[in-house]
């Protein structure tokens, strides 16, 4: 944009963000309440920076209403800290919220609208036991998949598999690169003070941990994690620029989805990050990546453009994302170890991105450049982030933004009549279930006849794999899937062969359709 | 800021905001979930406007975990949207919400990072019970007070028995001030198809209506709504800009308050919006304020700076705010008439003030510039925001935002020891009680002998006034008050002229301590 006025050129350019201090809380089961984890988190970024004022707050919290009983949080929390009369503002992407929140704060400063603002986000979740716990974090997927006893770790899960068989790795593969970045997120959390878990794990740890989803063992799931984090922003030059940062949106729905294997959301937000950067992934010397399941860490390295599709995994294996490798991913620990108070991991990333670029890192040569990578709900919501030191080699900031290119939907059609048979798309099987479903529950992806995609139960666990025919019946709304036998196949086969019209319909042949 | 590149003096400004498409749905009790609410106000706007792609969306929501089990609802809108893929952020600011997103998506469009936004706000609330929604709204007032019986209307109905004081009216004509805001809003809403109630009340519907909490009535008070509003912002002329918008907290608690006949969050969002649209508030045409509670109205108008303190009510008597005055307020028919789904009400305001800068009101004369002012939680997080016709003579935007100056906490000390007696600031009996509270209900804000507010119940109803002594005990963490008699007052006078020590603390002379 670009105006003239009384002869002075008026050239429009976003106001350059600049992060002056940090503070995160000790992660993990802390005796404080949200706005005292709060609090914590904004006097430590206070202390650190320049000046002690700021215009405004931008605070993250994913669920305070649910998780604590917080309401209006944005003014408990200005108000806790002695600064009432500022504006104070919440948002919220699901457990992105942390980085949300960053994204806010960046459009404030950017603008001119704000000089100074204080980014917090946390939240605070140990009090509650595991199943209520769960509960609240399954309102952020879709209701019809809630509603089959899907969880956030199931539809994981589900992924997992999938990204199994696309790549053709033997299960023993994809185990030891999923317990690959267990160990390394471990091990770099042993490492910082801050993080949940303090020590490292060996491969007998992993193995022996229990199986929450197949293939899912609980050390390929992030805690339950209290905690906060805190960034001050700021259009003064300091040591560390926000260089680009960039939000994108994927399907709701496992049920909606063309792509299993990869996260759209992280793609787009990424390419928008980039670009505002003016920099290519080759350029970015550390990230800090959402790994609330290990395989999560995989697929977003190879969204990131770090690796291709597929090679995320070797990469790990290799020691390519180590903190002496060539790429550094999740050297403060990740979600995995430093924990995962969902609405301040986005946040907390920047936190420890800042610090590394500042020198307070694990990684041998002196990182310029850092990205931070956060999901909201199951890739529904991400966003990209990158850091950049004042002292690194970086393009004039003339970036301005290109029209975003309008998105089709691209939606499975939604037919009201389902075909009786289908085949698996992916599955698992869920050790650690919601209140009301009795472990061990099969759960499939079916795609129907028609092509369309639904999450169903399973009557029976056995034999269940990826192209595995299965009959369908609905039960009280739910979906319920059959394996076929071999048996029931040849019948089938058998019946075509001599019959044109079955005697009833669905139970006998499968070409029946369900309402 | 100033600059320069290659020659070129950059100057940095902000981006000019205009409003392009609005949109809101029939306000009242709907059988449209939230996600379908958010969908038509969406359609409405992007059909109404010039071009229907938009960069991303700023949804506001205040609560839809706790009203409707809807959690990530910024993907779930997107993704009905059929928009996938683009960015989308939820705001929330308790009751203010709406307008929270409209400064969200202001400061995106301001600083170029998006040319076009879709800002959303809504709420879903008629299907749960009054009892449920009076809860989950309570949510949003601090938690001691909560505890002890308060709700939204009691604490209103205290502030406002403190202005009746203060400005020495009399019951009756504080009442016919009420009176009068509820008729006229009333009558402008019938005239409204979108609002919530249709007919215009008499003085007799209004006095027949039913105390909430004195001095309250149930015509006092906006009702439980459905409802979502949608306003297409762009960095592209339009006939509407944006020419303003602030933000301003104020304390969660009544109990920490200095002030309580007007409301700081109000003015220093005032100030900004003011400032920043470089006009002062004779300069407005109209305004839509936050009548929650009528006398918020009346206060409102005071705070905005178009009566002086304590003129408010004569203002709406004397038909200035009418909408053949020569200020009208909420010409919509408010928030009392047009309803109020209170993530909604903030944008909703922008909605009809922009539909009326476009010509569709029942105002005489074309007004050129509107105000709307938006309420959260107790006058704890509020907005201002100016919106002109292109038209409108202006100054040129070359705003540049002055430091905040840094707001000292004025908090009353919270002593750990409370006097066990003191004098009533402020109080109400509460007729609708929160579960498990019994109406009548006589709740007080009492200042102990050390200054310290407390809110308390009463243990009788009767002879409570402003500034009555009470003794004050504490029974399983609620503070209670007993009003002192005549008998009392004598008897305790009489004591102290013959003994200095008590026999035994505070139950005899009062002059003890509680814990």
């Amino acid at each position: 944009m670009e105006w003239s006025l009384w002869g002075v050129k008026i050239v429009h350019v976003m106001n350059a963000v600049y992060l002056d201090g940090v503070g995160m809380t000790k992660f993990g089961k802390s005796p404080r309440t949200l706005t005292e984890l709060f609090c914590q988190a904004a006097e430590l970024a206070l202390e650190e920076s320049a000046t002690q004022t700021v215009d405004a707050l931008y605070i993250g919290a994913m669920n305070p209403e649910e998780f604590t009983g917080d309401g209006n949080i944005a003014t408990q929390v200005v108000d806790a800290l002695g600064l009432i009369g500022i504006p104070s503002l919440r948002v919220e992407t699901a457990s992105s919220t942390g980085a949300a929140a960053i994204l806010a704060g960046f459009q404030a400063i950017a603008s001119g609208y704000y000089r100074r603002v204080l980014v917090l986000a946390g939240e605070k979740m140990t009090h509650l036991g595991t199943s209520a716990t769960t509960s609240i974090l399954a309102r952020v997927i879709d209701k019809r998949e809630r509603d089959c006893g899907a969880t956030m770790p199931a539809l994981a899960a589900m992924i997992t598999e999938k990204y199994r068989k696309k790549f053709r790795l033997s299960e023993k593969r994809l185990e030891s690169m999923l317990c690959a970045v267990a160990l390394k997120n471990h091990l770099n959390g042993s490492k910082n003070p801050l993080a949940q878990f303090q020590k490292a794990i060996t491969r007998e740890d992993y193995l022996g941990s229990k199986l929450i989803a197949t293939p899912l063992r609980l050390y390929d799931c992030a805690p339950i994690t209290d905690g906060a984090a805190a960034v001050v922003l700021t259009s003064e030059k300091t040591d560390v620029r926000l260089a680009g940062v960039g939000q994108g949106t994927g399907p709701l729905s496992l049920q909606e989805r063309d792509i299993f294997t990869s996260f759209p959301a992280t793609s787009r937000a990424a390419e928008r990050a980039y670009s505002m950067a003016g920099i290519s992934p080759r350029d970015v010397d550390f990230a800090e990546v959402h790994d609330a399941f290990t395989p999560f860490e995989i697929i977003t390295t190879e969204d990131l453009g770090f690796f291709p599709a597929g090679k995320g995994g070797d990469a790990v294996l290799d020691g390519q994302t180590a903190v002496d490798g060539p790429l550094p991913i999740n050297p403060s620990g990740g979600l995995k170890s430093r924990g995962h108070p969902v609405g301040a991991s986005g946040l907390a990333q920047v936190v420890e991105a800042s610090k590394a670029l500042r020198g307070h890192t694990l990684i041998k040569r002196a990182p310029k450049r850092a990205l931070t990578q956060s999901t909201g709900g199951l890739a529904t919501n991400n966003f990209v982030t990158i850091l950049e030191r004042a002292d690194a080699p970086t393009v004039q900031n003339l970036w301005s933004p290109s029209p975003v290119p309008p998105t089709a939907a691209r939606r499975h059609p939604l037919s009201t009549r389902i075909a009786a048979e289908g085949v698996v798309e992916t599955f698992t099987i869920l050790y650690v279930t919601p209140d009301g479903f009795l472990p061990p529950l099969a759960l499939a992806l079916v795609r129907d006849r028609h092509g369309a995609l639904l999450m169903a139960q399973g009557e029976d666990n056995t034999q269940l794999k990826i192209d595995q025919e299965v009959y369908l019946r609905r039960v009280d709304g739910v979906y319920i899937f059959t394996v076929k036998s071999q048996i029931q196949k040849v019948q089938q086969a058998f019946m075509k062969l001599f019959r044109r019209k079955p005697a009833t319909k669905a139970k006998v042949d499968g070409h029946g359709e369900l309402e």
